[in-house]
């Protein structure tokens, strides 16, 4: 049957959420609903990042796969466009290969965690606004300490999935203004709100309010009560898919 | 009298522009609302940009008098922003010269006019999403006739205050990537809205739909029925005011 695979932009403050739950407006039904007229037959999507209610994209990657061959890719692209709202938008529909799955084919995702320091009105619902001081120099040196692949039980919230907790950061780095902080993680997977929680507990050790000897230790034993709070969804922009 | 200056940033969005309407949510009447109860007594605002329904600042700025100075700025800073909404924040407070008037004082306003080509979910209400082709060549190649002093009688819009309709244009851009065309205008002052007059009349011939003579035409008599259509408000942004 032929795959397809759709790169997706969204802002996430008007979504529950990637995932289909019923009575809710989410990123996949609002999708799939627009390429099953589209197509003509009933499409089930599989996408690489379930993000969260309020998470946003700008490289989310999607694949379905159809009956019929579509005939005119460029002019479906565009009517699925003028279909959707104005909070998502899809970049790029095109033909994969034969057993493509965005999910699962997978080899990384990368995620961007953005604060900002003082109120920022054009950028609200995309930025955490982070009203406490933090010693960025001491986070900035802990960010290390994630590279690699570790379990990180810790640092997933309570309603994952998954079993297998281990993960491996390809990539982590602290890009830093006067005013903004943006986190940048690259993994081969990540658990269930794992970004939000690594970023909660890195603010918090860098205000004081955790000791700095609970990352290590997080890390080692997977015991959740050693780190600190989750950071708003509104931050976190699912940045990039790699195949 | 002690004569203050505000510098202040907003998402226009969901303002009825910045002068004070009766009835209607105004950046104006928000500000001076949160100051009276600060500093305690009536104050009324001079802005250097009277923006419109919809345009955005980055780089308002604002002028007032007050009985008796304030004790703390920092202090009255921080509470005017836990005051005020979201969409609007003050960067910056502090004591301005005798005789400052945020707007008579003004040398230059610049303002920066974002053009995006593809949907954009995550800046849509920041950019004129155009969905037309549009000669981008043709559109950069006229952006220097602008530059100097001219009567831009055609650019301004019925409703303008102003009898004397000369201004002088300092800087004139257009910075360019494939999917995002930015404008870039300085002058010595504004009309009514001219810098949407000029941006839609640049648009309209770099689309075919009005000849580029009407430029120089529209320049040169002043008549308003050569010039475009007027772009959106909400890809403005009042960027800077120098003084």
């Amino acid at each position: 049957m032929p795959t397809y695979r759709l790169d997706i932009a969204y802002d996430g403050t008007g979504f529950a959420g990637w995932q289909i739950q019923p009575g809710q407006r989410t990123v996949q039904e609002e999708l799939e609903k627009a390429l099953s007229v589209l197509v003509r037959e009933k499409v089930r999507l599989t996408g690489a990042g379930r993000t969260d209610a309020g998470v946003h994209a700008q490289g989310q990657v999607a694949s379905f796969q159809t009956q019929t061959a579509i005939a005119n890719e460029q002019r479906t692209l565009h009517a699925l466009n003028c279909i959707l709202d104005l909070d998502v938008s899809v970049r790029a529909l095109a033909r994969a290969s034969d057993g493509f799955n965005a999910r699962f084919s997978a080899r990384f995702r990368e995620y961007a965690y953005t604060i900002i320091l003082s109120k920022s009105p054009l950028q609200r619902d995309l930025e955490w606004h982070l009203r406490y001081r933090v010693d960025w120099d001491l986070v900035a040196s802990l960010v290390p300490m994630f590279m690699g692949s570790h379990d990180f039980s810790a640092f997933c919230a309570s309603g994952s999935e998954s079993r297998d907790r281990r993960c491996e950061v390809l990539f982590f780095s602290l890009e830093t203004t006067e005013v903004r902080k943006v986190f940048h993680i690259r993994a081969n997977r990540f658990l269930y709100r794992m970004v939000r929680s690594i970023v909660g507990t890195l603010v918090d050790i860098g205000r004081g309010e955790l000791p700095r000897e609970n990352l290590a230790e997080a890390l080692k034993t997977g015991d959740r009560r050693l780190v600190g709070d989750t950071a708003p969804a509104k931050g976190l922009t699912l940045v990039e898919v790699g195949y």
